[in-house]
């Protein structure tokens, strides 16, 4: 772990230049988590040449290069003791600070110009996975699988969305997972992932998902709604994977009995645009020509009406993955990104049928230089329950 | 609902001379849902005379004073379509909206004095609850209550900490709970709240909650960490209840056969301290008094070496709930607010026993005119699983 800790603060610093940095100090949690290997109440301070961490809690956290402090202001007197002058330039995380704690430590630099890039600088260095971070995401694709596996044992007749996705819910943490689900921003909410059956799966929602789903509460409006499981409709399951830290994304189709013919024939276009990801997403790919990709074979299947939800349509088809769910790579119309070996994403072809329910697939890939690596091993075919 | 929510703009408005504002935007999700009785992914923007909510995400919402808009660049040239003219000063959520996101929102207002006070303006309109709200509460209580006493039932000799847990949160599940824990600020989180076992109980954690716990991962450094449930061992579970999105807090101590008499002078101490607070919180009686009242209670009692940790000890305990978990009143030595009727805290007496595990009660509490009304209704005794 120290090997990989030393290469994540690396590749930090190797952006520096780009963003005209000269020191970073972070304070957000997940950063903290990457750079550090744990969460603490407090700061790092990252410069070409120093490295330091400033803790407020836990209090037993003891040494090399870690300053027990009470509050931000005593960071520039311990970095003025240990003979480290104030940064030119220091970037402070904008995109994820509230505007009082951003200002606040601004503050506390007041001969340094602040930047508001660390948050673009993390999140960059964090899109390219090591060997560490992917075994992690192999394992919890593992686990996720085995939890997945065991849902047509779960479901009894009669049964509601809510019912069968708190057995599900249950199953997963059985499995190991730790069930919280980190998405970046404050603006998305969910509650470790959701269970969309029948005509639930149009309902808009607030928060950019590919899918929506009213929910049972206006104070968490997405996912179940109490909907019956009945004959004849179909129900998608798209709870999150969290092992230690890092997220997997499946989502997969069930049916009650036979579903109509054109659910089928909507499930295999889903799995056309995920055969065709397999096939030519690779390292130099750019994002938004496989976007455009899969909406030539849904549409030429004569599904774009329904693709990716009816009454609001989602924007993207798939979405980096990491310690966070709102990851890059973004596959929409307009992401210029350029896939790299190391990315870890989800994609989800999906197609609610109005009066039916929603059919596709969702599976967590790593990009490799030769080929996609699929994490989340279950058939992709619709199950009957 | 909707002279609740004519009550809430109105008790809003009714802050803004002492804090100097015309009007407020508002875009965190809970100040919208606690305004508008729902969430959306947009704003809400509220002066004197003006109420309108500019939104992006559902696309269905349609009604008098609801704009669809796709960026709040928009929302100045729609107010100047109205006839509404700039707010000389405009609050915007210093407290709750990124840097990033803060110093948008008042660019497109460049004619009006940007205010960082709408967070403090909310929450202090949330601090005292409304009879609506605080059905809600009690109804979450009952809630909590029945999953509780579920736990003996579902414990089985032989099973870890993370196991037990595992069924509690099933069962809150199964009583209608929504699983969804907010807690105010980026830095604290948790799964639906933590059990704690043996010394276990002592572990320090970055998160500023009563007591901690090592938690299973380093991802998410809070709770149980496989602690075997073993004799003569305590634990408490502390799991948050959320039926309709106002919080319930409740913590109670089991134990695994006997327990050393000193864990139950122990328990009485934090009981005590309940009874205190039940006979002496009222309207008009200051935080920081009941805090240093506890403290006597338990110093007397010969415990204050353990009463809230004891590696690290928490700075509170008590703290108001509602939509987020961490809210008006906190219990602090140096908290200052006065009690007033229609407040709900939540009261945690706990003491950690090195060797044998946390004691303890924690009740969800409504502050009556003329008395403490308790909506958590288990036992408060230490129950011998």
């Amino acid at each position: 772990m120290n090997q990989e800790l030393k290469n994540r603060k690396s590749n930090i610093r190797n952006l520096f230049d780009e963003y005209g940095v000269d020191a970073i100090l972070l304070a957000c949690n997940m950063s903290l988590l990457y750079v550090s290997g744990r969460i603490i109440s407090g700061y790092i301070y990252l410069s070409r040449d120093a490295d330091m961490m400033f803790v407020k809690r836990p209090n037993n956290l003891k040494g090399d290069g870690i300053y027990s402090i009470r509050k931000p202001e005593q960071i520039q007197e311990i970095l003025t003791q240990a003979g480290i002058p104030a940064p030119a330039t220091l970037a402070l995380e904008a995109d994820e600070l509230t505007y009082s704690e951003y200002t606040r430590l601004a503050a506390c630099f007041p001969n340094s110009k602040i930047l508001p890039a660390a948050t673009q600088i993390i999140h960059r260095a964090r899109t390219i996975k090591s060997a560490l971070e992917l075994d992690i995401f192999r394992r919890t694709g593992l686990a996720h699988t085995k939890a997945y596996n065991r849902i047509p044992s779960l479901f009894r007749p009669g049964m509601t969305d809510v019912e069968l996705s708190i057995e599900i819910e249950h199953a997963m943490r059985q499995e190991g997972m730790l069930g919280q689900i980190r998405i970046f921003g404050q603006s998305m909410e969910l509650f470790m992932g959701s269970l969309l059956a029948g005509d639930n799966a149009a309902a808009p929602s607030p928060y950019d998902f590919a899918l929506g789903g009213a929910g049972t509460d206006a104070s968490l409006p997405v996912g179940a709604n109490g909907t019956p499981l009945l004959e004849g409709h179909s129900l998608m399951v798209d709870i999150g994977g969290n092992l230690n830290g890092y997220l997997s994304d499946m989502s997969r189709t069930y049916s009650v009995g036979r579903l109509p013919d054109e659910a089928y024939a909507a499930h295999e276009a889903c799995l056309a645009v995920q055969k065709a990801f397999e096939e030519n997403a690779r390292p130099g790919v750019i994002a938004q020509d496989l976007y455009q990709m899969a909406l030539e074979i849904v549409t030429k299947a004569g599904f774009a009406d329904y693709f990716m939800g009816t009454v609001q349509k989602a924007g993207f088809i798939g979405h980096g993955i990491g310690l966070e769910l709102n990851e890059q790579p973004v596959f929409a119309p307009r992401s210029k990104t350029r896939l790299e070996c190391g990315m870890v994403f989800a994609l989800e072809p999906k197609i609610v049928l109005p009066g039916i329910g929603p059919v596709g697939t969702e599976n967590s890939w790593i990009v490799n230089s030769d080929k996609l690596e699929k994490i989340t091993l279950c058939p992709d075919e619709i199950i009957d329950l």
